[in-house]
């Protein structure tokens, strides 16, 4: 190639890369998208994207995601009022309403008795449809995060009544953990939203049926719910069952108006999976999270001068790393296909029924040898013998037989609550693919935020959950009031 | 896996869309700083900001540095030709030649044949000086980068010959580590430099006293070298040493002209301190590298039009990351501030000399009690039993008394080659403040990169590390001539 040659295209690959430095006013949206990867930093988007091209290719690289080619990218902040590490409580209330407040709270003062109004209320206000569709549990913090106000994320019977008394139009995915309140002796949460308005629907089918209409406002559960009324993890679920993508198509449909919507959608099992260290339900739950961000970007298409979509996380979950010391330098991505299932399923379909036969304290580790293999790709006789003695101890604290001499900190430290077998065995298929964790909490690590259309340059650099908001009332034309304590 | 199928259709969907619609031609600099923190990902970054923070203030949160309130930030992948896990030597080729290649290379191909120009050579080219300034080694594999094309690393005194070759007009930092050859039966160096008109100083009063002059070139070794030839920790540093920031001051002075200047400037240690799991020395190093970097702003506000300033990471090292299972949503970031020096000068300090005193599975741990607590803040009678356990495992294997039963590949997930004693203090205390670590070697984590000044917007979004040369090379206007293999 000639030198010229070679100098144009160097030319032109920088020019297509070049983004025009604004400083003017944001372009409005009136159709906005606020997709949240609960516990998703980069090193879970890393993850899926090494994943992902691991399977298309031999050649080591990143096979980019739909939304990490979003024109505008950014880092953020997710600290809140008393730590470093925000839970999803105060992370969901910061970008709501552009406060800081304590872990555990929801859109309420780290006194408690002041309340935010949210994103979705002025967008609601100002004639707009909402939508919130989460993966976990509606009257979790981050959905609930958008239409409930509450002391605690744990009151999640009034986070439940508060749903159906927001007037939303569309909220879709996980179930209610409460819908009778913590004693089982509160009016059912499913019935008063029925009261209230609200068409409530159970299976694919009754959603897949319905049509837009003047003055719906829908609720729906999902058909198969999992751990604590969630959906499936994505390497859980039938084919039949419905993806998130179905929801954010669904909602799209409900939703569209002239005047606008604002649609918050979670994926918040990547956060769970984070959470209990299994990678390979990260990673799907990651992929999923990506192809129903591609639902909206084919709204966008149609709408581009009037929608804006931005994907973000609350905050890192793990402390995931692509790096383990006993991989050194070496990734092997290809080992977390092997997962057959995440650590939940195999819980409740191998571990719970084996445990159920033998009794506690009972059973012989030889007996899961199969099962581990299979399930997580961990081969017992070939482990070195640490390795080996972990699963023994893990398998006998599961049996609740006799353990290690340890104490409770150290235990926690090993298992974090878990199923010790399992979580050990997710240890040992995630060392092994060079993906290393450093808790069974969240982190303070900053997440990246990703922005398409209109407005979407003020999403670029580097700033605080809080200013989220900030830039999302800028760009959807909201007069902000401050709401006086009720 | 038909989850990967339908994330290429989203891929390929999105990629239309993420042309910016405007493609402006870069502003050109002629004075470009290229900044490299050696292992430095976010979490780097952000720890450096939590603890300044935490210096500052009682409330949670970051204490912005100079860099990362750069205007324009992208996002940057370090994988190399063989592995998702980059070396610093097929990074740094990355960087300066636009080539992926095999861990271990400095600009060749992976087949050790091709040699590739570098973005310093370039500059060269066009009249401009060219300084290069570490503080790790001058022979080391990232200044390297920008003068040397050897197929091993550690053909030190090959690159050392190399570097007196380039005609480059200041390097400054570290020292040599094979000045006469790996047998010590070469040609000095040294003395080949002074030979090619190269003066060498060895002293801070000499470097100060040096002042600008026609044909002048310049090899500055720090007066005091600590580990392997580098100059010390940041947090080991005596007052009257020099800091990064004086070398960088310096390099602006006898640079600067009128035709140009291309200015690599590598912090090394924030590397070397996270291989070994060292918090505090990585957070010191890092913040004295920001300090490097606010002398090359102020050059910048001078000549606003002219210049370009790049802050990026080459990898990320450690897995660090801002949580651990032990202190979950919490952190203690003022416990790094009781951290007296790093973990080599603790080796140098404390250890070496009881080692020789006690001999060979002598000495008793109560014997460093005081010490451990007076150096790391740990305090040996309040550690819990496992905790108190492996310190006295680890003090024997230091010892090289009697150990632990264990395979090879545990001890090195243990100790990672690190004094035994030594990095499970350091792990005990980062933990303690809530900082964990999943290996000693690098890892796939993408790293951030940071521009400031003339073709700032080529810097924003998400690309590869090989795209850091193509931006360079279209904002410093040089014409890429493919090189014949030599």
């Amino acid at each position: 190639m000639s030198t010229v040659r070679k100098s144009l295209c160097v030319a032109l690959s920088i020019a297509l890369l070049a983004a025009p430095a604004l400083a003017e006013k944001p372009k409005k949206a009136k159709y906005v998208f606020l997709f949240i990867g609960d516990g998703m930093s980069i090193a879970q988007v890393s993850a899926a994207e090494i994943y992902a091209k691991s399977m298309a290719g031999a050649e080591p690289g990143f096979q980019k995601l739909g939304f990490t080619q979003f024109p505008a990218q950014g880092l953020t902040t997710t600290y809140d009022s008393s730590s470093i590490i925000t839970d999803s409580a105060s992370a969901v209330t910061a970008i709501a309403t552009g406060n800081k407040t304590l872990s555990g709270v929801i859109n309420m003062d780290p006194g408690k008795t002041k309340r935010y109004k949210t994103i979705a209320e002025y967008a609601k206000e100002m004639g707009w449809r909402v939508g919130v569709v989460t993966t976990v549990s509606l009257d979790h913090a981050t959905p609930a995060g958008f239409y409930a106000k509450v002391p605690s994320r744990g009151d999640m019977y009034d986070i439940a009544c508060q749903l159906s008394a927001s007037g939303f139009d569309f909220f879709g995915g996980g179930g209610f953990c409460q819908p009778t309140g913590k004693k089982g002796d509160q009016e059912d949460a499913i019935a008063l939203a029925a009261k209230r308005g609200y068409t409530v629907v159970k299976t694919a089918a009754e959603l897949k049926a319905l049509k837009p209409a003047a003055g719906l406002k829908v609720i729906a559960f999902n058909e198969t719910l999992q751990d604590s009324m969630a959906m499936p993890y994505e390497i859980d679920r039938a084919k039949e069952d419905l993806a998130l993508a179905d929801y954010v198509d669904k909602g799209i449909e409900l939703l569209d108006n002239k005047n606008g919507f604002f649609f918050a959608v979670e994926s918040g099992k990547i956060d769970w999976a984070c959470h209990a260290n299994d990678a390979a339900a990260s990673i799907g739950d990651t992929l999923a999270f990506d192809r129903a961000i591609a639902r909206a970007v084919e709204f966008q298409k149609k709408h581009p001068n009037d929608t804006l979509i931005i994907v973000t996380g609350d905050h890192e979950t793990g402390g995931m790393s692509i790096g383990f010391a006993g991989t050194k330098y070496s990734t092997f991505f290809e080992k977390v296909a092997m997962q057959k299932g995440s650590y939940i399923a195999f819980d409740e379909r191998i571990l719970a029924p084996y445990k159920k036969l033998k009794g506690a304290g009972g059973g012989n580790v030889a007996d899961l040898i199969a099962p581990m293999k299979e399930w997580f790709g961990v081969d017992y006789a070939a482990l070195d013998e640490p390795s080996r003695e972990l699963v023994d101890r893990a398998f006998k604290r599961s049996m609740k037989g006799e353990v290690e001499r340890a104490t409770q900190e150290s235990v926690y430290n090993l298992y974090g609550g878990y199923e010790p077998l399992t979580v050990t065995l997710t240890h040992l298929a995630n060392q092994a693919a060079g993906i290393g964790w450093t808790t069974y909490s969240h982190t303070g690590v900053p997440v990246p935020t990703y922005a398409l259309g209109a407005g979407q340059s003020l999403f670029d650099g580097y700033y605080d959950n809080t200013d989220l908001f900030r830039k999302l009332v800028a760009v959807m034309g909201i007069r902000v009031a401050e709401e006086k304590a009720k």
